[in-house]
């Protein structure tokens, strides 16, 4: 007996060990199943671990028939579970399967009550799901799943061939499946320990942010605004933005100031004018921020960002005096980022600027204080509004 | 004709999607088919992304002979290499794979020079690797890699349908190898996250225990205790001890002071004997962490630790007076590791007790400031040298 659909499925079944999501995945298989084999239904019972018992993923027929939503959970003692969990079931029948019509002529038979009983409820829970074929999916000894295969369009039985295809590929798809979940594992793992890293930053950032009177807030404005014009470069065509960069970006603009924690709170908060001595002093906090960020291999992008953060197109910056492109751009737009914060911020000593006298101000020092390229991006960003 | 190892390959490649190291899965399969099929050796080369060339990542055979070293990294312009990539070569042979003998018998055939000299080259590179047959993995038009294969040990040639065979094998094995890198990545990834967020955390602990003058170095110390501590009431079969609670010890301990930048300097750092009022500051410290970490969802466990941290058994403790079991664990863990470098530490009014001195005041206070437990373990940890 030819298969002519059994090459489609095979093809289906190695794809989909690259298909890492588990909802993806299933419907796709199902999709597969009613289109090619063209059954009325096909489902499947995927074993739920928070809710320790099965769930109908996914159910559904080229007319878009589907079962009942109201039996959709099956727990351990499901007559339909505990049959194919109770392995010793298959010594009763020869195939790992269940067809309904065999297992409906054989139960007769069976001497043992408890097992008769099991197989006229799994057998009872076939008819409500309208399944003419019950296919398990093992992993080593666990039943992971379970497809359901409704009655063929034509309305012919399923061949024993068919069935032992059927085994094969609920086999492929209970791997496939197992490796979908662990890899949505990995990546919910992975996206708690990025939001983990990144909420202490913050949290860090902004006390050591609170030691400085008059900056409240500015850390996190800085932020926004160094990414928003990281991203609008990237738009530009600039080739160094990437996600890695704007990643650089976003570290760097938290911690930026985290240098003043070395600074004694009795400078910081001076409401009357620095002397140089003091001036000098608050100039120091590129530099501790880069001792204490140094040990940290994995910010060696964002460090740059901290060290040159102060430093001027022109050369007239600090710590270094470097000029042009020979400072990072990271640093570069962090500078515009701060510059335009500090800016419209109200100091003891006078009232901030206006958002549009500080555009201004940045627009006067493109070429000397700030970078060309970013204030060119840090404009667009003013003319859609985006600042 | 009868391909015996098929059912237990077909089974390996099955198993093989959920081996996620390349390095384990590659080694898996070449031995099961030097086994199996009896080759005298078979290897895979894999394209190396880094290198952007294939590399012989794995050569064995069953009495341990082995491709030459020399010959293990070939570049985009080597012509098996170039011969898999241009499928056209595919036209030519009917199949996707390359048999050494029947190369042979029809590289003369050809017109083409071009053509002729690539197949040459690549009949050249089998000789060198002393293959007879080479099976190109594919995933989609890319060529994952090669799966070279020796002679038989019976001197038959390799037929029509194991070919065919190792073709669909081959495709799993992409597939699987495919798999396991995208695993890898994601798991260095997910390395890196969290090797970035505990050295970040280290650094800004490290930066704000710097402003207390007195306590250089303690933030470290009491984390290394507190871990210890944990570790040992997880061997003495303690059931809250698992790998979340140890993560949550460990960021706790690092932030157990952190309260202490929304102090200022000059208590912190005051050399006379503190006022009733200032002490009463100090003590703000925990809750003052409590509402910098607060936000931070995926630090709850931690945050009991940071604000319980000052409480006592008796009840006596701050901030709010709990009592015995009513403590968290967590927190009094970090207690007695607190307490413990506290006593040892110098202060300007006073020299640091000896080890021993401090055990034994940790002693005299079991069970009025500290936990009996936490205290049992700390002494079984005195006891064995490991404080």
């Amino acid at each position: 007996m030819a298969i002519d659909y059994k090459k489609e499925l095979e093809t289906a079944a190695k794809t989909m060990i690259l298909v890492h999501n588990p909802d993806t995945l299933i419907k796709m298989i199902v999709r597969t199943i009613v289109q090619k084999v063209k059954v009325i239904h096909s489902g499947i019972l995927l074993y739920n671990k928070d809710k320790n018992s099965y769930i109908l993923t996914v159910s559904r027929g080229p007319v878009g028939l589907r079962i009942p939503e109201g039996f959709t959970r099956m727990d351990m003692n499901n007559p339909l579970i505990r049959f194919f969990w109770e392995r010793k079931n298959k010594l009763i029948f020869n195939n790992d399967y269940l067809i309904y019509d065999e297992g409906k002529s054989f139960v007769e038979q069976i001497g043992d009550s408890d097992l008769k009983q099991l197989l006229l409820g799994a057998l009872h829970q076939m008819e409500i799901f309208e399944t003419t074929a019950c296919i398990p999916s093992y992993f080593g000894d666990d039943l992971l799943g379970i497809l359901l295969l409704g009655k063929k369009n034509d309305g012919k039985a399923l061949g024993n061939d068919e069935m032992n295809f059927f085994i094969a590929l609920a086999q492929d798809v209970a791997m496939a499946i197992k490796n979908a979940q662990l890899f949505t594992e990995l990546k919910s793992e992975l996206e708690n320990k990025r939001s983990l890293f990144y909420h202490t930053t913050i949290a860090l950032a902004a006390a050591i942010d609170a030691k400085d009177h008059y900056t409240h807030g500015h850390t996190n404005r800085v932020t926004n605004v160094s990414l928003e014009i990281a991203k609008k470069l990237g738009e530009m065509d600039n080739k160094e933005i990437n996600e890695q960069f704007l990643e650089e970006v976003h570290i760097a603009s938290l911690l930026h100031d985290i240098g003043k924690i070395g600074i004694s709170e009795a400078i910081l908060n001076k409401v009357d004018p620095l002397t140089e001595e003091e001036r000098k002093k608050i100039k120091e906090h590129a530099m501790i921020g880069v001792t204490i960020l140094q040990p940290i291999r994995e910010l060696r992008g964002s460090i740059l960002g901290v060290r040159y953060h102060h430093e001027r197109y022109d050369g007239k910056g600090y710590p270094e005096g470097l000029k042009g492109e020979e400072i990072p751009l990271i640093a570069s737009i962090i500078s515009v980022a701060d510059a335009f914060d500090a800016m419209i911020s109200d100091r003891p000593y006078r009232k901030g600027l206006s958002k549009e006298e500080a555009i201004a101000e940045i627009k006067d020092k493109n070429g000397t204080q700030f970078d060309p390229q970013v204030v060119a991006a840090f404009m667009e960003l003013c003319a859609a509004s985006k600042i």
